[in-house]
């Protein structure tokens, strides 16, 4: 479901209303593009870390005079800037969580539509809630990027727009069979809480027997520490199975996104081998728009883990 | 083989003679550490983009004053910049076809002797040729990388300096079981001769029936049409089969790197099940250290393709 995100560089959009001119010239405050499904903490999003800087989007603040500071003050990523072109800022407004900009090249996660979109292809499904803090990304997507927001449009899914730690502690115990979480980075960040025990407990309370969890979590190139913190908890929770997978997202620090898969106790459920493989599935010929990056192939290659993964990350079977 | 090269990020070297303070204070000229085994047209090696800014090392230039015409002008990331911190550079001098620069963050290709501390895993090989342009590229490996320049130490391996377009013409026909070129990028560079068909005549020239061979081949988020080139060329000159594969590289642009793997008619080759998996090997017993990367697992991973590359490498089966 990621695939789309690098194929989206070359998005070409025509400018539209709300621009900020001067945001190219000078050093723009923090904000955080990949606003998830369930976001954020509003008080600590000062700590994620994306700036333009003439011209530049990068994950972190690339200008010379911070250089070296930042070398040693960012906590997730020391010593390393992925830099993207931006001819021009379409979009560019603080709402009450985060600062959303929309570029002609830009990286959108969850709050997008497009896990969405992709989830409407399962005939199976009868019902998605989606649960995001910050309504100005939806708005933005469905202005700026039709073609993810179209998502939105299934009249399975139900939005709701608000914080993502209250919506589940009140959901029924085994409402879900599935639950998708597309947070944003946890390092001294604003999903700390989402990466710590109670939260995964809450999640595993609103799953059925045998129901699962997919879980972002992080690179196995920079942060095999917090896998392990990640599996850790799961495995103590998510008493059916722990997976981790990974996939290329060209976009992304290291150019590598993985996923914690789980499972609840019950009817066993085998990640590596789909009951329905993603090139038959009913709702596919109705949706009429091709899978790009995911096939049976990559997903039986998302769980090949190099053997450092396996020895840093000890819980891991 | 190319699993190191990221877990080399942390690689701490002490400063060491030939040092040029001045270095981290202006624009170095373009330069390219990923000098290859089959290393460059010295004339062309201008075109290679990669820069020292104020501490970064960017494989763009990525001051603010040449973003915008850097943006239309590098041929082969357009509107893209990977940058890693640089603390201190331990050594740069020009040798006669590039500027060699080694920083305590670094990237290093198959001039540096990884690719032969691997190739020395196996047993079974007997001699081993390595063709390098550029000596300069090999002594700084010594120098400063010896975990990777080991590879030279091989009493199979062969040492020889000089233009490899040359060295492969003057090769008796069907000398080598196995070839590989870790060459740079070719879009308007150095490597271009390396992609064209004389080059892989040569190549197929210099292998026995059902001898196989291993290029690398861009990024496929990059870079699909030079792929579909190469492959193009390649099914005309190597009967017995060719397939692309890729893996995970944290540290290249986009985070991926290809590779075109080729057999010459004869014996039938499966890239896909190699008959002696890496981890039976009968030399890594004796080699005194793990792969960090590569296993059976991710051997198999590699070959797995999206949709999308299907698509625009048309000539993929």
């Amino acid at each position: 479901m990621e695939g789309d995100a690098g194929r989206d560089l070359g998005c070409q959009k025509t400018m539209d209303g709300k621009v900020n001119e001067d945001s190219t010239q000078a050093d723009i405050p923090p904000c955080c593009l990949k606003a998830g499904a369930f976001a954020p903490d509003p008080e600590l999003e000062a700590n994620c870390h994306a700036t333009v800087v003439s011209g530049w989007f990068s994950e972190q603040r690339s200008s010379d005079d911070v250089a070296k500071q930042m070398y040693f003050n960012n906590p997730m990523w020391p010593g390393e800037v992925h830099s993207l072109a931006v001819e021009k800022i379409l979009f560019k407004e603080k709402s009450d969580y985060q600062e959303v900009l929309v570029f002609e090249v830009l990286v959108v996660g969850g709050g997008d539509g497009g896990v969405l979109r992709e989830i409407s292809r399962h005939n199976s499904v009868e019902l998605i809630d989606i649960c995001e803090i910050d309504k100005m990304v939806i708005d933005v997507s469905r202005k700026f990027f039709p073609e993810l927001a179209v998502g939105f449009e299934d009249s399975r899914v139900h939005l709701h727009v608000g914080d993502a730690v209250e919506f589940i502690r009140n959901i029924p115990e085994g409402k879900y069979d599935a639950i998708i979480v597309d947070s944003s980075d946890p390092v001294a960040g604003p999903a700390q809480e989402l990466v710590e025990r109670p939260f995964f407990e809450m999640l595993a309370r609103a799953l059925r027997p045998g129901g699962v969890l997919c879980n972002m979590a992080e690179s196995m190139w920079l942060h095999t520490h917090l896998i392990q913190d990640m599996i850790s908890v799961c495995q103590k929770i998510f008493k059916g199975s722990v997976h981790y997978a990974w996939t290329s997202v060209p976009t992304y620090p290291s150019g590598v996104i993985g996923y914690i898969l789980c499972s609840t106790e019950g009817p066993p459920v085998d990640f590596r081998n789909p009951i329905n493989p993603i090139e038959k599935l009913e709702g596919a010929l109705d949706h009429h728009r091709e899978l790009k990056f995911y096939n049976s192939q990559m997903h039986r290659a998302a769980f090949a883990l190099p053997p450092f993964v396996r020895k840093e990350v000890k819980c891991l079977m």
